[in-house]
């Protein structure tokens, strides 16, 4: 599940609440990697899911990439049911936990059906690909760009968050011209998709925008001039709101008959 | 020509060189009645066509729409080359100018050949329908939109302005939703589109968005419910920087092959 980052924690808190119907009554490890001060993050989010119905709530942080092998920080992961990333840099995430042991449990938890989810930067961090910088509410030039390896556990997107709240269509719409290949999601905050198998769905307050780059007939994004502006023809772009879902493998937006409970 | 505002006025100059050129050594009105208070705009302006051989400047401003009937501001119009709306709000260009002698001579300059031309404000007026509210940087709801009907001088499009600056985007999705008829253009700041029978070019520093709705399959826009967020599939988008031209009658952009000196 990757959220927009913003998710409601005080009043209807629907994407906890789908974290929490998710993770059922088991344990949920609040990774709070992404963050150079950590504290108080955790203690948020035990008062933003008190009474959701989450078994067990236990988080994990590091202070440096040595303790990616600390044996007790992996026992946190025992039996976990789900681990969610909260917000911060992505590079910290990636650059911490990238090829140690920990990586290698939330991989498993995932393997074997647990939740993984993420907000803002723990959002991004999901893809092959992830959006470093890149700057919103501007003009987007060929050499805004800044792309780093994520996690991987989801193929063939490239994920965005705060999408309509900072502007940054320009950014996403410049990661694609270099790769077509890719999907770009744009969440907005208080949003998230959820994806099982090779579709997901929208929860949330906010919109998800698809750019399918699949057709897009022409781009200057390979030409040299790192200042000029980006140009792009036929880009493909979807809106979807709650209670609609995406096919990633046909790349088709379609309307579920009733939205998650 | 339509701009999306704050273009450069001091340093390049490169739209500002553009009105010059298309007015040559004529007479360009400046109509600052967009402005509640108009006090250093015509100044401002004064300054920066210095040096550009325009041959003679003159402000037209209204206090309110009987002045619009003043036969001295009238004669302002007089063998004008070209008139230049300047920014503020749409709603009172069209307010104090819509159905008067001043608007008829506006059109008559236009249609003998004249430059028409707008930044922000003044160039949301120049379609049949103009953006006047909506929020930028958050989901798109329904109930957002707020629309007038502007002088008409250009057939088909709706228009909006400082559009990568305040993450328009959602905004001009939802007009364009409401009647797939109109195409969509977003300007951003400091960048124009200058239009010539079907064509219009872009020039400026920044880049201009064009959304075909023509293509869409389905969108959640005439719903009742003001407070849902838009949703919208299979709009088509270009992202068009100085150079590249589009044709209006066909809907299809290219690159020109030496950009406008």
């Amino acid at each position: 599940m990757m959220i927009g980052g913003h998710e409601d924690k005080e009043h209807r808190r629907t994407i906890l609440r789908e974290i929490a119907r998710h993770v059922g009554g088991g344990k949920l490890v609040i990774a709070t990697v992404a963050s150079h001060e950590p504290e108080g993050y955790f203690k948020r989010y035990k008062a933003a899911f008190d009474g959701l119905g989450v078994g067990d709530l236990c988080e994990v942080y590091l202070e440096d990439r040595t303790e990616a092998l600390d044996e007790r920080k992996l026992h946190a992961f025992d039996n976990a049911a789900g681990v969610f990333f909260t917000g911060g840099d992505q590079l910290r995430i990636t650059s911490q936990i990238g090829n140690t042991p920990i990586e290698r449990r939330v991989c498993d938890i995932y393997l074997r059906g647990g939740l993984i989810a993420g907000t803002s930067a723990g959002a991004s961090v999901m893809s092959e690909t992830m959006l470093t910088t890149g700057r919103g509410r501007e003009s987007y030039r060929i050499g805004d760009i800044g792309l780093a390896p994520g996690l991987g556990l989801i193929d063939g997107v490239i994920i965005d968050q705060h999408f309509a709240e900072r502007g940054r269509i320009g950014r996403l719409l410049g990661a694609l011209a270099q790769n077509p290949r890719l999907l770009g999601i744009g969440i907005d905050e208080d949003t998230a998709i959820v994806v099982q198998g090779d579709t997901f769905g929208v929860i949330g307050s906010g919109a998800v925008y698809v750019l399918d780059a699949a057709g897009v007939t022409r781009s200057n994004i390979a030409e040299q001039e790192e200042d000029r502006v980006m140009s792009i023809y036929d880009m493909r772009m979807h809106v979807l709101a709650s209670g609609h879902s995406f096919r990633l493998d046909t790349r088709r937006p379609s309307e579920i008959s009733s939205t998650t409970p």
